[in-house]
């Protein structure tokens, strides 16, 4: 009966055809309706979490995911499915990290801790040395040389958890973990603990990767739960207090990976491309459930739910799973060369790396030949369309995939998701399905669904 | 340094004074980083919950959550805090379910039930029928009473997932559990099965309350998981399925409860009231952490965070935690008897009964004097202050502790958190604290401590 429907709405012979505000309005209630029955992107993430599990960068796990994801594609009937090559770098952990304070007040105590991403192993045996604890790189940067040389720094500046939003509070603490080892390294540093980024008190550390270099000296560092972050800073406090580091981490050979991608071709202006995507690496800790596994069953079930309403749409729309996100943005960089070498035309790109929450809407920011506000004002006149379903436009998103498309596209648009969860999982070993609800990540798709069919309908302009 | 601040703009003298739309903007800013920060509503929801735990009307934990709720209101430095003795139906579950379907087919399979709220227990020994499916109380009432006779009535609809929000999914299919019952009873069924009331597709039987008359025959009555509902139907799709029922519920006399209240005096018109509410008992299952032991901590904190502030109301704030929204609304409709006879006027009842997710809004109804849409309309020029933390206005709303205040209310209001998950936990085992995250809980604190001082500032009509 549905489908009935639809074909009268989108008869291959009027492909391409403007539908009306209340078909639309119409469509839009169906494919919410679907999405939250079928659960989809719930089954994929599934398949994703537990038989591939978390697949960082160059690792089995991601080679198995460009498979799993390449070959479900493949049954949606798209018009072409391919594998985009990219070089990635190619880490490893190499074994648990093993980190004690040892505390005049308090003994030696293990603490819980992760290497971070890209940082390279302590010398066998470790390193040991008292620990500075500073609050800023500023802080760090305005201590003399001498005063480092030699220790371990300890960035213990908590995310500020009374920001409205937790993307906030990442972004206005994230700068130790991905600069502060480089900084204690220029200064002679032999190693450095941060604080994990996360919005819980408890027992998890947060890795996530952090900025190596040829020219300068790259040493150890490793992310503390943030009750141990406490538990060390109560230490220092009561007297000097070092520190003993042991990690294993490498950095091997650069390594042959994939962007996935598939796409339904325009009927209209078949040139002109609205991309959907996320990330299909993650960290080697947890199901990357959260971080990017639900973007990557987002992007899939935009493609697959419009074949099957049928639709055909104006612009050619694509679903990219790009590799590399979290330690090097290798698949970002080689599709936006290719596009860009080939002149393709993004109208819109969105990316869906902000978790599985319940989606309020998209944050919207302007290619290098977009004036912002005339677009934000257009797309106003049709995103009351998606009020009913809790969704608004932001003025402000992204997504650090589809940022080198900048030069050559129209909007670059970031899902967001509701973020009051995100960082309590985000990069650590609690980021497994079990936090995923299947309802929330149905509205995701049906989010990102509806919009596209918006966009290819009313375009980003009048 | 943030209370010098609070103290320029509500100095004692200048009680009750209207803010300025600035400063209220700046108010509501600090409120809600105060409960993100602070997490006071978590901090007491752990104690309700694993301190304490269920606490259905008439027993021990809800005796206990009345004297922790008091004792606890106590220390925020209130007007007045007090008891309203309320006489509860006193009904005891007397052990737990048991059920077995006995399958040609399938064999003998024990389900997982949960007897239903007021149902009446089995004769010892239980009883033992074929089992008659049926989608709804329609498809009941149409079969002769012979062919119901002697039979257990099992409904099998399910909560239509494809609704935007579960609670009208709730709505649509809830008959079967309130009144299902009572209508097998009365056509000569002598028990009675429903799928359980759930969002998902699981193990948890999920209770609630049914019908009891004293006209008519009460039949044992109890709630199959989803899983079962299914195994059971597919059992008696194959041929003629029996269902062995036990069950040991029993009505006892009536006990006495109370409501816990608290109050800040308003000081231009103390005689007009702004209520907030939850209802202090739950089944007696799992914690109540949902249901709804969130809702009285969220209003708890509305207390606690205007006297925190130093806020003196124009109007008088009064938090209500009912007792016995469960099965027999016997606080509600104590308080309105009590509101009524001594003609107080609520300008504004707000419930806090769906749950800690994120809110969305508030869902408002009009007591039998209002203007819905002049009100509606008032509202909608200072509600825009709270738009940055997605909170909107909606028609329709209230709740089930409230609305015997109608005849004599300004605005019948309901809290509107993200409903998603709600239903997943409701009358269940797993409606435990380990559901609700300290944050969203906080965001409902805070939704509802900033609405009600834009409503006490600006009223509800021009």
């Amino acid at each position: 009966m549905r489908l009935i429907l639809f074909c009268l709405l989108l008869l291959p012979g009027i492909a391409g055809a403007q539908l009306t505000i209340d078909s639309t309005a119409f469509l839009i209630r169906d494919i919410y309706r679907q999405s939250y029955t079928e659960l989809k992107a719930y089954e994929w993430l599934t398949t994703l979490c537990k038989d591939i599990g978390h697949r960082l960068s160059g690792s089995e796990g991601a080679e198995r995911a460009v498979e799993w994801s390449k070959s479900t594609m493949d049954t949606f009937g798209l018009d072409k499915v391919w594998l985009q090559p990219t070089l990635v770098p190619h880490w490893e952990r190499g074994g648990n990290a093993q980190v004690i304070m040892i505390s005049p007040e308090y003994g030696a105590q293990t603490l819980m801790a992760l290497a971070l991403g890209n940082s390279p192993g302590t010398p066998k045996g470790g390193v040991r040395a008292e620990v500075i604890e500073v609050q800023t790189i500023d802080e760090l940067r305005a201590m003399p040389d001498e005063k480092v040389k030699g220790k371990i720094i300890f960035f213990n500046r908590a995310m500020d958890m009374g920001q409205l939003n937790t993307f906030a509070a990442y972004g206005n603490a994230a700068d130790q973990r991905y600069s502060g080892p480089h900084v204690a390294g220029y200064k002679g540093a032999v190693g450095v603990a941060i604080r994990s980024l996360s919005s819980r008190q408890d027992d998890y550390p947060h890795t996530g990767s952090t900025f190596v270099s040829d020219t300068s000296r790259n040493i150890p560092s490793v992310a503390l739960s943030t009750n141990d972050a406490v538990r060390l800073s109560k230490a220092i406090k009561a007297g000097p207090t070092e520190l003993f580091i042991e990690t294993h981490g490498k950095m091997l050979e650069d390594k042959m990976s994939y962007n996935v991608i598939g796409e339904i071709k325009g009927t209209i202006s078949p040139d002109t491309i609205i991309l959907v995507g996320g990330h299909l690496d993650s960290w080697d800790v947890g199901d990357g459930a959260q971080d990017d596994g639900s973007g990557c069953v987002h992007s899939m079930e935009v493609l697959y739910r419009l074949k099957k309403i049928n639709y055909k749409p104006r612009y050619t729309i694509r679903c990219v799973l790009f590799m590399n996100e979290e330690n090097g943005l290798r698949g970002g960089l080689t599709y936006a060369d290719s596009a860009i070498s080939k002149n393709e035309f993004h109208m819109v790109a969105i990316e869906s790396d902000g978790g599985a929450g319940m989606p309020t809407g998209f944050g919207v920011s302007a290619g290098e030949h977009t004036k912002l506000d005339e677009a934000l004002s257009h797309m106003g006149t049709f995103i009351s369309l998606l009020e009913p379903y809790g969704i608004g436009l932001f003025p402000g998103g992204g997504g650090a995939d589809i940022g080198p498309l900048k030069p050559k596209a129209g909007l670059l648009i970031g899902l967001r998701p509701q973020s009051a969860r995100y960082f309590d999982y985000h990069h650590a070993d609690n980021d497994v399905l079990e936090t995923v609800h299947p309802r929330e990540l149905a509205a995701g798709s049906a989010a990102l669904t509806t919009f596209i069919i918006l966009l290819d309908q009313y375009g980003i302009y009048k």
